[in-house]
């Protein structure tokens, strides 16, 4: 494989609207990126002289990426193969046999199709949990994705604290977080040792939490407490963290949450397609929680695509709550872009500002889902789909223009390979 | 204005996957389109020399163009204009006293941003109520668009069935149906003169009905019964017809619809975001009730895409029936495909069969979030959005195809005199 490095890179994006997520404001004016950062934003064109390329934007609008703040990238090949069962079918039945089937390298290729799914729709960091993580930070580091790996599957806890401390550090695309699955899958003494590790570290702490009504229940019956208050009375949330999906959270869950200053990760297209719940997004507002949205995985959603999460966000309070007024559209861009950022525990990243790192997309005001431009938030929010976006830079490198990935990689090829690992575990079931 | 009329043009899509929409099946093999309408479809190339045009589909997939059963094109103006409100401010404080001030040629020029959309989005009929109806069919018919026009605002009874006759017997682009806007809203002797006309032409009726949980209540205050009831004692329904929206049906108007073999076009995405309800639309499966897709306007939705619409009607149903197993992939195509055409009168052009007018589009399955191919109805329905949709052909003409509108107007004057509409009526609400 080809690794071009390139350095002292300076991009410029001229006659751009500037929407840089400090605020609801939006100045027109030129951005430069340098390197892997943005070097400049004001309205006069910058001085710099030897500009790599020049990208002119033409009135369309720069943002920052959206942050993805729950996935399970390497799903993808049980995509549209466990639609319409119910929970337990979905994953004894379908997910289960087949993901034990699943060999080294698999998921370093299946990651790869949903990185290029993020790029086209504007996704340029995720929060990823799947078995083998390392195969998918590779995969990602190799494409240019930024990714936040979720150390849950390792049951080498030296190992997990090692690579917490060096992926952190190194800031590089790649990061590392302490988490379990879920309460509802801890093995022996698994919980007592991830929360060990959080505490040496001072690590925030992450969990799949009260996803399903019966989930609670069950929680509740065997420990006597909820899963929220159960990792709590464990020392779990000590340095902080939080939940996935969290739709059946009681008001004492909300208040350990807001306690511990831990983010709610909502997945809507997860919780509907799989009938699990409505999370109460407006009441964790209310209590000033951090809420960030996440995809969940391409077996479960089976979309990645945070323009469908926001509809989904927005869609659910306003008529559960019946008030056309809640969570307005500004409420929604933050939870898909610097809120997802917080959760993730990614603070270089999540605004267009001097000096942050550029992870910057643009969106296609000249499409007709845009016109015409009387408010350019509630465009995006209400009327924007991924086909809007139109380039997807990731630390400064642009991997998706006009619909075409900037990768060392052929598409084709990435796809062939899934498909083959498709077909491997579906002839080793019949096998069985 | 140029007008280019091609005769006897003959189009060939080979190497396609085809979803004729008859049934679940997935053909592989060629279209050829001849005119207006498809002339073969087949596993062997067809025996035809003289093909104008020939489209590699390189394995993608064919399918008719998704019917949008309820929309008010030319509201384009008010997008992200009416956010955030609640419904009483959101029509009497700003709808309004907009609308108040459109003048001739307006509407002409409103629609042409949502056709645009719908070209996008593989969207190639539309049941279209606004008002100046014959705006928006000469601007459909100029852009190649296929549009049934609701006859709503227009009181000259005559004039209607007068349309009526001529626009459906001419079997063109536009075609016409009677209607009212809503019970709510009638004028002294309005339904009746409707109702008149439906019985001499033998013609179905439509109407917004029981959209919101208040529509229902004042009518029984008012009327002793709901709004179906009193359409249905009215003889409005005795040719069929159906209702928008319909989110709160009692059992007795599910079976009223039942024996009026009348047609439920539900909006979810204007629904959900003006906090209207959730319409029941399992229920109405489970009773025989023809169930289509509109998007309503882009001043309620605000986008014009039934990707979005899909998602939204299985998310709300599994979600709150809390059953992942309810309204299944196929499902919701046919309500997007040919239920829509049902619901608009559209016999010709609902599925993919030799004889039926050409309303064709192509999906691109190369795309990631179609990748891999392991059922593509599910892909479609569950992963899909409206940038998989490369091709849209509407009566054998291609319209759009990888991003670029076939259409004998620049976009961007289109979206500059809409703006210029827009500009004009702020600064007349302000002259006030």
């Amino acid at each position: 494989m080809l690794i071009i490095i390139i350095k002292d890179m300076k991009t410029l994006f001229k006659n751009a609207r500037i929407l840089k997520m400090t605020d609801e404001n939006i100045i027109i004016g030129h951005l430069l990126v340098k390197d892997d950062r943005i070097a400049y934003i004001g309205s006069e064109l910058p001085e710099d002289k030897d500009i790599d390329e020049i990208i002119d934007c033409d009135g369309n609008l720069l943002m920052p990426g959206f942050k993805n703040a729950h996935t399970h990238s390497a799903m993808s090949f049980l995509r549209s193969k466990t639609d319409d069962h119910t929970l337990q079918d979905w994953l004894f039945n379908v997910v289960l046999p087949r993901e034990a089937l699943l060999q080294p390298g698999d998921v370093y290729e299946l990651a790869k199709i949903s990185f290029l799914e993020y790029l086209s729709g504007g996704i340029t960091a995720c929060f990823d949990m799947y078995y083998s993580p390392l195969e998918s930070a590779k995969a990602a580091e190799e494409m240019g994705m930024r990714i936040t790996l979720c150390g849950t599957y390792n049951k080498d806890f030296d190992m997990v604290k090692k690579l917490y401390r060096e992926l952190n550090e190194k800031d590089g695309l790649v990061r590392y977080c302490l988490c379990v699955h879920a309460e509802y899958t801890l093995g022996e003494g698994e919980l007592e040792n991830i929360v060990d590790a959080c505490h040496e570290l001072h690590a925030p702490f992450f969990a799949h939490i009260s996803e399903t009504e019966t989930e609670v229940k069950e929680c509740i019956a065997k420990r006597g407490m909820t899963p929220v208050a159960y990792f709590e009375k464990m020392g779990a949330f000590d340095y902080g963290g939080g939940g996935y999906h969290c739709c059946w959270f009681t008001d004492e869950d909300i208040q350990i949450f807001k306690r511990h200053n831990c983010s709610v990760v909502t997945c809507p297209g997860s919780n509907t397609k799989l009938a699990s719940g409505i999370a109460p997004i407006c009441k964790y507002l209310e209590n000033g929680i951090n809420v960030a949205i996440g995809t969940d995985g391409p077996a479960s959603n089976n979309s990645l695509d945070m323009f469908k999460e926001m509809t989904l966000t927005y869609a659910l309070q306003k008529v559960t709550l019946r008030d056309p007024t809640a969570l307005p559209a500004f409420e929604l861009l933050k939870m898909a872009t610097v809120n997802g950022a917080k959760a993730i525990g990614l603070k270089d990243c999540d605004t267009l500002e001097v000096g942050k790192k550029a992870d910057i997309i643009e969106i296609d005001l000249k499409q007709p889902n845009m016109q015409p431009i009387n408010n350019i938030i509630n465009n995006i929010v209400y009327s924007g789909t991924k086909e809007n976006v139109i380039l997807t830079m990731i630390n400064g490198k642009i991997l998706y223009r006009d619909g075409k990935y900037l990768i060392n990689e052929d598409i084709s090829s990435i796809y062939e390979k899934c498909a083959k690992i498709g077909e491997r575990i579906e002839k080793g079931l019949l096998d069985k």
